[in-house]
Order: C-alpha cells, then structure tokens, then sequence
C-alpha cells in the first residue's frame, strides 16, 4: 500500500486493518498504570465482578486499538493527528486470550475550510474479537495533508 | 472522603480530582506501544511537526486523566464500568514536563430503568495543565451501584 493522503479517503469505504492478541500480562500492566480497578487488574476480584473475569480497561481497548491503526495506516500517511473522538463504545468485555480486529469505516471526507492544505477523516473503528461479536466502537476524527502536486516530487 | 455509590452524584455538582506530571520517558513508552507515530516518539520528528516538540499521544492523556480519576473518585466507589464516552476533544497539546489537572463536572445522573440496583452519572473530566489551559475534554458515561438500604450494614 502507497502511502495514503486526504485524497485516498472517501465515504463509505471500508479497510480491514490487522489484529492483535490480548495477553493477561499487558491487560494488568496497563491497568495497574491507568485504570487499577480490581476488575482489570485482580483475577480473583474480577471473578466475583459484572466482568466474570479479568477484562481490559476500556482505554486499553482504545489503545490496542489504536496501535493496529497506527501500524497498518497512519503510520505511512499524511496524518496530521486528531482534534478528538464523537463517540466510543464499549459494548462487550474484552477478555485475556482474545483477538481484536480493527475494520476502519470511512464516514465522511471533508475538506479544511480553512486550511487549503488538509482535510478531516470522520471514521467508525470496529473492533470485533475471534468470534466475531463486536466489543467496541470508536467514532473519530483524524487530520489528513492533501497529496502534494504533480511537480512536487510527490 | 467515604465511598461514593450513585446517590452521591447529581447535576452540576465539580470535584476537583488530583494532578500528575507528564514524563518525557512516559511519553515514549506509552507511544511506542500503542501510538508509534513520529511526533510521539521521536524527539526529532516532533521537531518539525505540527506539534513543535515531542507531544503525548492524545490516547495517552486520556489514560492518564483516567487513573487521576481511579485514585481519586472510582477506586473507593461502587463503580461498575462504563458504557462509552460521548466525546472526546483533544484542544491542545501535552508536552513532557506539564502537570494535569482533573476537574470532574458531573452534567447528569439517572436512575437505571431496568436495574433498579444502579444508575448511569453521565460527566464531563476538564483536562487542564499547569498553565491552566484547558488541554482535552472528555464526556463520559458511568455506572454507580446505588447505596445499600439501612440496616444492610452499609
């Protein structure tokens, strides 16, 4: 894949990014850091939780996430960063042992008013686990640079 | 302070929460994981970007807004997980060496319909840092499990 500008963004397209295993070892290290509530960091306190057992923090759902994002299409494109997210959803636990899936939907491609340069990437990240549930949604915006100009060495 | 159940929530209610210094060594390491893009872990890269200088991955301000709000508010409560957040705005950017200040604005609380044992407290966390810049917002949704009746030895 070449690397991807504003342009290459338009509604209703979908991208199947890559997928990643959640181990109960970053489960715990992560929420020890960010979110040390026992039902993500203590196995016998979850068990006895809403959770069943061990869950990842939301924000590391989130994080996970993103990183699959990251590898498989910000990190070879014109981001410009993010002003913020819509909505997230956490609509299933996320459990130790699992695989999530990112599919990236395009929901709307709009130039910068104000600056010529850019557009904005509204997008829904759906994040299923190996059984196809889906776990979490998350609505965001993204920063693109336009393509540079034929001439341009592009 | 004495654990908070749903009771302890209502409209327009502010809790100052604490704060947390931002690490250039923690900026990395959570950026290298889960947010790898050049102006997150590279002091370099950032150099030229449109951050100026090395800037924390918004994901990770969240993370670190969110155990400001565990120490502080959730681990002595009868929190029981979050369904979503309603929106996110990153408004500026956290640099290595600022100190975040949670503020929890509480913009609503209600009664489940169908569980009568908890209700949802819907808030706002004004992220600001140590120039009292307001630096991210994030609109959030948590469930509270309501206070045990007397005589439940609560």
């Amino acid at each position: 894949m070449s690397r991807r500008y504003f342009e290459d963004f338009h509604a209703g397209q979908e991208i199947a990014l890559g997928s990643r295993v959640v181990t109960e070892e970053e489960v715990i290290a992560f929420a020890t850091q960010y979110d040390p509530q026992p039902f993500h960091v203590d196995p016998e306190a979850a068990a006895t939780s809403i959770f069943g057992r061990l869950a990842a923090s939301g924000w590391h759902t989130c994080a996970m996430a993103m990183r699959i994002v990251v590898d498989n299409l910000l990190r070879d494109s014109s981001s410009l960063g993010s002003p913020g997210l819509e909505q997230v959803r956490w609509l299933k636990p996320v459990y130790p042992g699992d695989t999530l899936h990112v599919a990236f939907q395009v929901k709307e491609a709009r130039a910068s008013q104000s600056k010529p340069d850019r557009g904005v990437v509204v997008s829904v990240w759906r994040i299923s686990n190996q059984h196809g549930e889906l776990v979490c949604t998350v609505e965001g915006m993204s920063m693109f640079g336009r393509r540079p100009r034929e001439g341009g060495h592009a």
